[in-house]
């Protein structure tokens, strides 16, 4: 995993994936504002940054948090811009490893699923960490359109060589995922109510239910 | 039709429509440039604005470009933004209304879907006014999602009550178009290679080659 640098992270991805923002506006202005408050108690969120956790405080002030996120520095960063501390606990550790008996309301897991090993278990843990009916939402980058993706953030001025290389030897980067093998892993798995909340070129958000 | 305001249409239009903006990107920046910019003679834009007729010409410095536009006011807008008008017939027109024996390597279509009547008619039109391979980008604001778009426009400040009628009278206000639908009449039509570029709740934008 490459050096964090957390100036330039926001603005990297910003550039390399298209709705990166948005992707956020939908869940925390669009959709998470039509759920029941009341019934929300824990929500879990898998490499969650802290736009995330802002997020999910604002809507939820009532709401405990749990943050995951294995790399040392984005944890403590994500710590460092985090408003609120008193309902979030930061954990620094890998999902996988991650051994717990509470059941969560809301999972959010944001572009991080082309980075795991084994998708399948981290997907089928992600749905045992989940109550009854509880929500999932999903995002990856997957290997669709890449050749538009390419032209698309070299024009907002992301890294040329970096952008090339995921285009052209996508696997040396990350996982080659489709958009339909995902799908059918979540629907495999028993998530129902399945939303295509966005699709960006080769980014996807889903929304399901346990 | 309502009225058009040129002061307030685009900015109306950033807010109700989820990726306005990121459309354009995505057509004019990532993949209208991986065209041979030799072959494209003649572009067509049905409904266009200036900011689609100054990235065509952009992009083809060389090619023809034809507006169709059939509202006067927007019409006398788009013409006044327009930097370059050498190559640019601007048409007051209906596009069913339209007759011309010239055929088009690119049409550019963009939410105007669900304002049309006879969309089977409109979309065979379409068909028949593009050279063989020519190239379609297709927009829509669909029937998908209404609960979170309504959330999503008023939360970005548009008009709650013209947005909360489109949510639960949308056929009052335009067409009902579901995704499923549109694709299949493209595909029954003809068209090819289809591309799902753009879906953003209610809003998809396609690329398809006839």
């Amino acid at each position: 995993m490459k050096e964090f640098n957390s100036k330039n992270y926001a603005e990297d991805m910003k550039k390399k994936i298209p709705a990166y923002e948005l992707m956020f506006e939908l869940i925390f202005q669009a959709i998470l504002p039509l759920t029941d408050k009341e019934k929300v108690k824990n929500v879990l969120l898998i490499g969650g940054q802290a736009n995330e956790i802002n997020g999910i405080s604002e809507v939820f002030p009532d709401a405990s948090m749990t943050v995951i996120e294995p790399n040392e520095k984005m944890l403590t960063e994500a710590k460092r811009q985090t408003l609120s501390h008193e309902k979030v606990e930061f954990i620094g550790s890998k999902f996988e490893d991650y051994v717990t008996d509470k059941k969560y309301d809301i999972c959010i897991c944001l572009l991080v699923l082309q980075f795991v090993e084994d998708e399948e278990f981290f997907l089928s843990k992600i749905y045992g960490c989940l109550e009854q009916a509880g929500v999932l939402f999903l995002s990856i980058f997957s290997s669709e359109m890449l050749e538009y993706w390419k032209n698309f953030a070299i024009a907002r001025g992301a890294d040329k060589g970096q952008v090339s290389k995921t285009c052209s030897q996508q696997a040396q980067v990350m996982k080659v995922l489709s958009l339909s093998t995902v799908e059918k892993q979540l629907l495999d798995l028993g998530f129902r109510e399945m939303e295509k909340i966005l699709q960006v070129l080769s980014v996807a958000l889903w929304r399901c239910k346990k």
